[in-house]
Formats: C-alpha cells, structure tokens, sequence
C-alpha cells in the first residue's frame, strides 16, 4: 500500500447477496493528485459524469481528465447507469456525505460504480455504510484488498497488482516509491479509452497534468487492448493517484517519469491479463502478440480484432488450432479512430486521414504460430494437429503474428467464449 | 425463375458429408450485365480476387464492381481461402472448365465459395462435377434451389426470395420483370459492404454501371445491417445479375429503376432477415428499428450496435427485458467508415468528418420499447417484466429505439446467442 492513502470496504446492501459492495479509499493528510480516463459509451453513468466534473473543478485546464481528490468511493452491484436525474442526485448525495465524514469538500471525492444498469443506488444504505466504514480505514494493504473484493460482481478472484521502485526522494536521498492498483472485471469488457473499474495509487508527487500524461499512453498499451465480450461499459473508468507522500517528485519527460511509467504499466498490464483470464465464463487467457506491423497502432489493432473473434474464441474453447479463423479477424482489423488521436494528443480533425483505416496487411507475408507451432507462412504449413491442440489445453494460449511489413509491435488479451459465457448472460440479469 | 437464366446444383464431392456442393448458374443466350459487392475482409479470398479481376475485363471503367457475365460457378465445403497461390491457380481453372463447358471466355465467369478456410479446392472433383451438371441446367424453379440448397454450410434452411413488377417493355408494352434470389448465411456473419454469398437474377434489362449505382445503396440498408457474430468473412459476396431477356429496359435515375429497385431490395431484405432468424446456433431473430435519429447513417449504427451486442443477445436468449444492455450498446455505437463513403460515392478523404463518429445521441430524450412494451423514456419507466418476458418467446424479437432528435430511420438483424452457438463452434471445425 502506498505510503499518503487509507482504504477498507464492508458490506453495505446493495448486493442481494450481502457481499461486501461499498469500498473507500482516502488520503491521508494532504490532497492526492489524480488523472482519470473515462469509458466512451454515451450512456456514461452519474458517477462518470460527476467524477468529470469534480476533477474539473479541482483544476483549470485539465478539462475533466485530471485534478485533486481526497477520496474515491466504490459502489457494486448497481451501476447507477441510465438512472435519469435522480440518478445524478443520488450520487451527488453519496459524494456529499463522504466528503462531510472526511471533513472535505464534495469536488474532492471522486466516484466509481459497477452492477445492474437502470437501477437506483439504496443512497439511505450507502451513506449508513459510508458512516461505518470511514473510522475504521487502514493503511495497511488490506484496506486496499478490501475495496477490491468490495467492487467484484462477476468477479471469481479479487485483481491486485503491485510493484516498487527507487527514485530521488527529498535532499536527493532514494526513496522507496509503491504503486499499487486494484480492477475489476469481467463482463462487458471492451474498453475503449478507459478500463472497467481500476484505481491506481502511488505515493510519488506528480502534478495532475503528468500524471495524466504517464496515464493515458499506458491504458492504451493495455486496458484499450482487452475484450472480453465486445461491448463497452457504461462505467468504465480508471484514476491513477499520487498522495505524494515520499516526496519523490517526478516531472513529465524524466528519466523518473519513464521509471514510474514502467511501473505503472506493469500494474496496469498484470490487472488487464487478470480480467481477461476471468472473463466471463472463461477458461483460457487468449494472448495475441503481433509483430512487423507498419508500426505499433496497426500492430495492436490486428491484436486486438485478433483476441475479439467470436470464432477465434470458440476455436480456442475447442482446442482447435483453427488458424484460417485467425487470418480471417486479422484481415477485419481496423484502426480505432479515439485511440489514435488521444495516444497522439491529436484534435478530431487532424488524425483522421487513418482513423478507422485497415492496418497494411498482406497475406503472402503473414505468418501464424499458435500455442509455440508455426502453422502460416503466406501458405498454410504442416503441423501436427493434436499436438498443438494439446499445447492450447493450457491456461494460456498465445497466438502470434508475424506481418513482415515493418517494426510495429503490439499486444492484445481477451479469453474464450464458452458455453458458460451463454448462459450467465441469459439466465441471470446482470 | 427470370428469364435469360439457367441453374443447378449437384454433389461434387467437396463437403465430406456428400450432400450438394456444387451450383451453376449461367445465361441462356446473351451475357447478363452484372454488379458486385465484395467483403471488404483483408484476406479476400481467390474467388472474389478473379471475380473482381474478371469484372474489370469485361467492362472498362467498373474497377472490378461491375460488368458482363455468362455463368456464376458456387463452391461450398471449401472457402478456398487464405491458399496462397495455390488457390489462386485452383480457382482460375475451375472458371476456366466452366467457360469451356459453356462455350465462354473465362472472363465471362465468375465465382463464389464458402467453406473451411485454408483448405485447397479438389479440382479434379469440381471440374468433373461441372461436366455432369452443365448439361443438365434448368430453366426451371428448381434449378435454382438447387444453387441455394448446394451452397449452404450450416444453414439449416435453404434462403430463397422472388418477387415480381411490372416495367414498360418493347414498344411499351407492359412486361412482367421478375426478381429472384439465394443466399446462405448462417456463421462468420458480419458484412461490411457485402453480405454472406449472394446471388440475385432479374430479366430487366439494365447496364452494368446502373446495376452497381442500384445493388450499392441497398446493400447498405440489408446486408449490411445483418449480423450474427460480428466476423466479417473472406468471402463475402453479393451479385446481381441482369439477363435483360425481358426486354424491359432500366436506365440509371428513371422510375423504373425506382421500382426495380424496390423489388431487389424487398429480396434482399427477406435474405437479410432469413439468414439472421438461421444464424447458428439461433433461436430469435432480433430485429431493431431505430427512429428519430438525426439521420439514416445515425439510425443504422446505433440498430447495428444494439444487435451486435453479445450482451443483448444473451438477454433475448434468457427472455429478459434487459433494456439496460440496450441503452448500453447504443451508447457504444459508432458510423463505419467504409459504409458512409460508399454509400455517398465519395472518395476516401472528403467523407472523414463523419467517418467513425458516435451518432447522435441523449439520455435524456431517449426511448426504448422491447417486444412492444416502452420500457426506458428518458428515465426507466414501470413495467411487468413477467409479460414483457413472455412476449419475447415469439420466434422475432422486435427491439425499437426512438431518439427524439431527428427524422433518421434504419433497422438491423441479428439473433440470440445460445449456447448452441459455442458448441458448434467450438466443436467442429468451420
């Protein structure tokens, strides 16, 4: 747990089932600087939208992606999603009444939700819970792992990532840095600029505006390659906040910048391939790493149509080494027109000349392995079939591409579809 | 049956099962003008290329979308796809045994196919499967369906439309032109400027050039708005074909051509809905009308998300009102790219403004109504779950969505994902 945050969660009774479904995290002492990337769905929630607007209020400039809190609190098992205006005032109550039992301000709170959209927040529940669980967060990291199991809905296993670096701390002396981060998945997962829910935290001094710099290049490396079902969440949101608490201040475009970067995209990679393996009804984490791509957005692109194949993912549920379906996504890849332009920095306008374009793709120079088996190369090759069949038995399945076009590199996750996926989805209302 | 056409279907022994996989479709006199729309899949298989490259023989200026044709030769068992160059040669001999059976050039053949991608075509089978059946061609009904009912992979019905009008013919007298057509669907389902494998013949007289300016646009309102697993496939195709026996001459832009094309639209979109209701695995054809858009681009894309969505179709498969999961992928839905541009006929950069751009849409002013009960209007509205369940166990699932911001209108067809869906796909190889 990074030094400068308090967290916990209880069970407040949103969930039917009486799990835990309420989680806190608070600063301690002093504001955390925090940066956000926010789902594209139209329908983004209240929590979303009055998130956006507690950011911009803590800071000029940032326009809703990056500001100041003192407190992110967690909802599950309502999402709070197309709830009309009560649902504004609903969660602007939940913000009010955190922010009076950490004897802040309401534009410092900040507010994640997850759970059954269309349906109001118990608002009486929550700030009951909200009152019990404030007194007793702990710095100790099993506040944290309690606000991770308090977001789960579908969730099988709670989503930890955690690592540490040294960078110059106060007087120049090395200070122990932790970024620790917590996610949930697993069903309507298709991120598109944002996660499902993630909150990052560090205790390095960043200001909002390169903390959001840091962010955003890395949930497009990682949260923007994962699908588990193609559909974007009305929800989908990730923050990242640095309480600033050991004193070792980073500045966009250092070398301390890169090292934190690093950091944070290993926690960010480690939650996104945890999400993908828990898929909904998923047995099998379905890897898809592509090389020789024009450059790294063709080459995530191709990964990512690559992973999000309904038959690639039912091939991989049958242990079928079925590589002509993989060709086949390959060839629907498309660009994706937000990722390219936010990762630029680009207006609308300007980076549309390749916008929703088809990566550079040839077929006479593609080449295929599956689970370790070269099985493409411009033709089909020989292999053995049950072999490769039994090497995708394994929790993992990798499935490369080779483009032999240029330097382009890119990664993707995404799981199987399984009968279980079905009948989840159709027999209970999620 | 039009007339100017002759057709069969015979077993040539592709598909292991031995039952019909070989389907000739050919002129009865003069060359038909034809129009063509292909996948716009990278890896487009041998079949479309040397369609394309046959086109563009026989009509200057079509770049391959349009020109004249003696036969249509349809392969089903194997897509012949991503085969190298292999396939390319296997291809050009197949089309090269047709014409010579038909006493033809090769460049007034052309071909369609379906099947397991990476597999070669048995030649030898094929052509000595053309010897027995050319001479057999019927002008008959029958004939036909034997074209449909060879062509199909995992269709478990056989995808037949015709429909007739009346056009002034010779010396204006009245001539009754017909329109008749076959498609297969059922899997790898997701056009993108085609459709699965088509094949419509009317006995209007019509060039080439009008046929494409007349085939394009309602592909886009068919076809392109039909689902089922969101794969666009490898060999995707679409032809219209005029044998002009009738008489009943068409030009570019005249009521006729109006009419004309009222009537192959009608065809198209009973194909559209019959391959959606057959998608593997299905027990519902989900049909989303959307209405109040800003315009017709705006309401296809969000009908196109809504019936696109896994997550939807889940919940039509458990009979839940789940709207939720509608106002959902609605907010997710974004305009093709490719869809707009030819649609308008403009060239790839003057179309962009809009290209991959979230329509237009408000929460707030949006309403949705599931199997006839209103459901969600701006805020969610009561309802009786129990008999709005009840009607969704019909074999069509009508989802409508009014926006309330324009006089836009589109619809889309997809169908419920079932666990048969994943079975199949995950146990046999297609």
């Amino acid at each position: 747990m990074p030094r400068g945050f308090r967290a916990g969660g209880a069970a407040a009774g949103i969930k039917p089932s009486g799990r835990p479904d309420l989680g806190v995290i608070a600063t301690a002492g002093r504001p955390a600087a925090v940066a956000a990337v926010f789902t594209r769905n139209q329908f983004a929630a209240p929590p979303i939208r009055i998130s956006r607007a507690h950011l911009n209020a803590t800071e000029i400039g940032g326009g809703g992606r990056f500001g100041w809190a003192d407190a992110v609190v967690v909802t599950a098992g309502c999402a709070n999603a197309a709830t009309g205006a009560e649902g504004e005032s609903d969660q602007t109550e939940v913000c009010r009444a955190l922010a009076a039992l950490l004897d802040t301000t309401p534009e410092r709170t900040l507010a994640l939700s997850t759970g059954l959209i269309g349906v109001r927040l118990p608002v009486a529940r929550v700030t009951a819970g909200l009152a019990g669980l404030v007194p007793e967060l702990s710095e100790a990291d099993a506040g944290l792992e309690a606000v991770a199991a308090a977001m789960m809905t579908t969730d099988t296993k709670v989503k930890l990532a955690t690592t540490a670096l040294e960078l110059p701390g106060p007087d120049d002396r090395p200070a122990r840095v932790t970024v620790a981060a917590i996610a949930k998945g697993v069903g309507m997962i298709h991120p598109r600029m944002a996660t499902m829910l993630s909150v990052i935290l560090t205790d390095a001094s960043v200001t909002p505006a390169g903390l959001f710099a840091l962010l955003s290049p890395i949930v497009q490396r990682t949260w923007n390659q994962l699908t588990v079902d193609g559909d974007t969440s009305t929800n989908d949101t990730v923050f990242l906040l640095a309480s600033g608490a050991t004193g070792a201040a980073v500045t966009a475009g250092s070398d301390e910048a890169a090292l934190l970067g690093d950091a944070v995209e290993a926690v960010a990679r480690s939650l996104a391939r945890q999400q993908a393996a828990d898929g909904e009804g998923a047995t099998t984490l379905i890897t898809c790493q592509v090389s020789g791509a024009a450059d790294d957005y063709d080459a995530r692109a191709v990964a990512r149509a690559v992973v999000g194949s309904s038959l690639v993912k039912t091939a991989v549920r049958g242990r079928d080494p079925n590589w002509g379906r993989v060709a086949c996504a390959a060839g629907n890849a498309r660009l994706p027109e937000e990722q390219l332009l936010e990762a630029a920095g680009l207006h609308h306008t300007e980076a549309m000349p390749r916008a929703g374009r088809a990566p550079e793709l040839d077929p006479d120079r593609l080449q295929i392995a599956i689970a370790g088996t070269l099985v493409y190369r411009g033709a089909p090759l020989p292999y053995d079939r049950v072999a490769v069949g039994r090497a995708m038995a394994a929790p993992e399945v990798l499935i490369r591409l080779h483009l032999g076009i240029g330097g382009g590199e890119g990664e993707a996750f995404g799981c199987d579809l399984t009968e279980r996926y079905v009948t989840e989805n159709a027999e209970y209302t999620t």
